[in-house]
């Protein structure tokens, strides 16, 4: 039998961080232990949480965490808590043998990556093209280097899925090839780890395996993007050289005419003043990035509230949401081209995706002539990882942490 | 009875112009007595044509022209030929006394504009936005003023189909709504004088009132969009703010990620060296606008070389094709879902839309799970205006000219 080992899951996002511990064997289904995260990074005081079904006597709830300001402190808040949970002795050797990162742009890898000093550096060339992200999950890998001494630490990327699979003439930008060479320029796409996680799941749920099951899926969160998977493979998806394209998000303007920035701001090529020595963020990229989306057409991020404005007749709200609605079901439409209109499933996932009824129902009634409709009462509770909403209409509660520790877990790599 | 009028029709485009005569009277259909060219304005030497069936000894077949070096010598060139043409004095007062010109930028003008200084000076702020047309069109208008002093100029405005009816959540791009509306920065949508000669063409081909004639209509050229024609109105276009949005180009990259230019150049922001002082274009709208596109993939503008290329086995030229195809299609599902599934008729137009029947069938079969088919030879001939390809495919040979003198001909300002 094979030897059980414990794996650290570490999911970083801009403004809060998500941590698991699983148990797990060589290809066997890994065993969630310990849930926890960090969320309010961006607007303190973070709050912490923490929850080990076998250990109860160790649950934290939104604990308000004055000294923890940033991803790494909340790492440490973290590990210190896991020190003291006696619980994990029971499992291996008790410590952490393997801490699995997100991180979101892979660039070119195929595949997750050992870290080393030589792999962090290919990353660290990166960070310019996923600004909010890859610089906050490098920043952990180097303090779980240093807390977790014994511990083999492994990158997992949100874009090995797409970049795996979707062709030259789609991921090709039309521009001069030897420059686009030259600056690594092409369609990369995001949110792979999750979509990995819906396709398995879909598939199971439809019965059929991954490598037949066509989706089109959307991750709709404060970021938000669209997939096509033909036969289990990423054949086209909304974002691109970064996550910037695509749909809008909560603070990001998605796709835009490429020239409207140079209409909106003159001094769009001028560094930020978020920019440091090692990372450029122009200010063009700041604005698109950071200053658009519905935060900056209604001033709030949470499109909850935006639903409820909207439902309580406010009409910048509505304008907001149906923005949304409307190139969201433009892709639905593409995408159906592009897979022939072999379509399994059109799956939801992601905060919004998982939540929002009003938005869910928007979506599948505006993609009715595609075949796609809802047959459950729009109240039905959305419950256990796959729920039903119509006969190829699907919600799928995504999980990046179980999916690198399901991954980690099966890759011969880390279990010789 | 209503008197009859001449009408010249002038539509410049970045390397020709097209000159066009009819003879109208107010509602009737206007009757084409001259039809003039000139292109090669950026390859000279530019050569000239000009016909007019009822004097048939004033024919001009490709004369080389080396006095013609702009759109302004090509106009003056045109009228000395016109003036001496006898055979007009049959018609009316035998001078011109309506002089149409086509506009690509209109800003908010919600209908042809009769230009005077003042409207004059309002389309000159918007040359930023069109900065390879605008300029041309209002030189022609200078110099029809002074040539022409009796008759009346009017500006149709390739906008103008669009933002009449395109609804405030497609034309709203997610960005800080007082910004936006200082700036005029929105979807603007292009090509509408060519789309609103398709969309009464197919009507009346189809048998239905334009009114409930749905539409999706593929306008290819150097320049290239696409349209959603829901019961005659224009409700979503791939153009936006500017020309550049939506479909790749000869020379354009339309759509790609909005960050991507921060990434190819640092000085973006950064005057052009072809900007003069009342026209501004930055480096990064240069290179989007006219080196990129097909020309930057394979060294041609000209898309008939792109398929003869691709057919001799050359494999840039098929990913330079299959990326334009790829990007057509994605639309075309699209508007399938805007428009409810309820589509009349997909159209091709323009000169690769009525020419590349290679372009035609790669994008229907791509489009069949839509319901769209051929259903005759390959082989078959495109005559007329109007071409049935299968039961929902038509060619349709677009006229900007024409459209616009017909325009003229039914709008009462210009009879009473």
């Amino acid at each position: 039998m094979s030897q059980t080992k414990l794996i650290l899951s570490v999911n970083a996002g801009s403004s809060s961080i998500k941590l698991s511990v699983y148990s797990a064997s060589h290809c066997a289904t890994p065993v969630s232990l310990v849930k926890s995260s960090v969320s309010g990074l961006t607007s303190p005081p973070a709050t912490f949480s923490y929850s080990n079904n076998a250990n109860k006597g160790h649950k934290v709830e939104d604990q308000e965490s004055g000294d923890v300001t940033d991803q790494s402190s909340a790492l440490e808040l973290f590990l210190r808590h896991l020190g003291q949970d006696e619980s994990l002795k029971e499992h291996g050797t008790g410590e952490i043998e393997l801490v699995v990162h997100r991180v979101v742009h892979g660039g070119l890898f195929r595949e997750a990556a050992v870290l080393s000093e030589e792999t962090i550096k290919e990353i660290e060339d990166l960070t310019d093209l996923a600004p909010l992200h890859n610089a906050a999950a490098l920043a952990l890998v180097k303090l779980a280097t240093q807390q977790l001494p014994k511990a083999i630490n492994i990158a997992y990327f949100d874009t090995t899925f797409h970049t795996r699979s979707i062709p030259p003439h789609v991921y090709t930008y039309p521009l001069d090839p030897e420059m686009v060479q030259r600056k690594k320029i092409r369609k990369y796409g995001f949110h792979g780890i999750s979509y990995l996680f819906v396709l398995k799941e879909a598939a199971e749920f439809l019965q059929k395996p991954p490598e037949v099951t066509s989706l089109i899926s959307l991750h709709l969160g404060s970021g938000a993007s669209a997939v096509a998977i033909k036969n289990g493979k990423s054949i086209d998806t909304t974002m691109g050289l970064t996550p910037l394209e695509g749909l809008p998000g909560a603070t990001r303007s998605g796709s835009i005419d490429p020239s409207l920035v140079f209409h909106y701001t003159s001094e769009g090529s001028s560094l930020a003043r978020s920019s440091t020595k090692e990372l450029h963020i122009s200010i063009a990229e700041e604005i698109l990035n950071k200053r658009a989306g519905w935060y900056s057409m209604v001033g709030t991020t949470d499109f909850g509230k935006v639903v409820k404005g909207m439902n309580g007749g406010d009409e910048k709200m509505k304008l907001a949401f149906d923005l949304f609605v409307d190139r969201i079901v433009g892709y639905v439409g593409n995408y159906f081209v592009k897979l022939g209109g072999d379509v399994d499933a059109l799956t939801f996932s992601g905060g919004i995706g998982e939540k929002s009824e009003e938005l869910r129902k928007a979506v599948v009634d505006k993609v009715a002539c595609l075949g796609f409709k809802l047959d459950t009462p729009a109240s039905a509770k959305i419950g256990g990882v796959v729920t039903r909403l119509g006969p190829k209409v699907l919600v799928i509660k995504t999980d990046e942490e179980y999916e690198m520790a399901l991954e980690c877990a099966q890759d011969k790599r880390f279990w010789e």
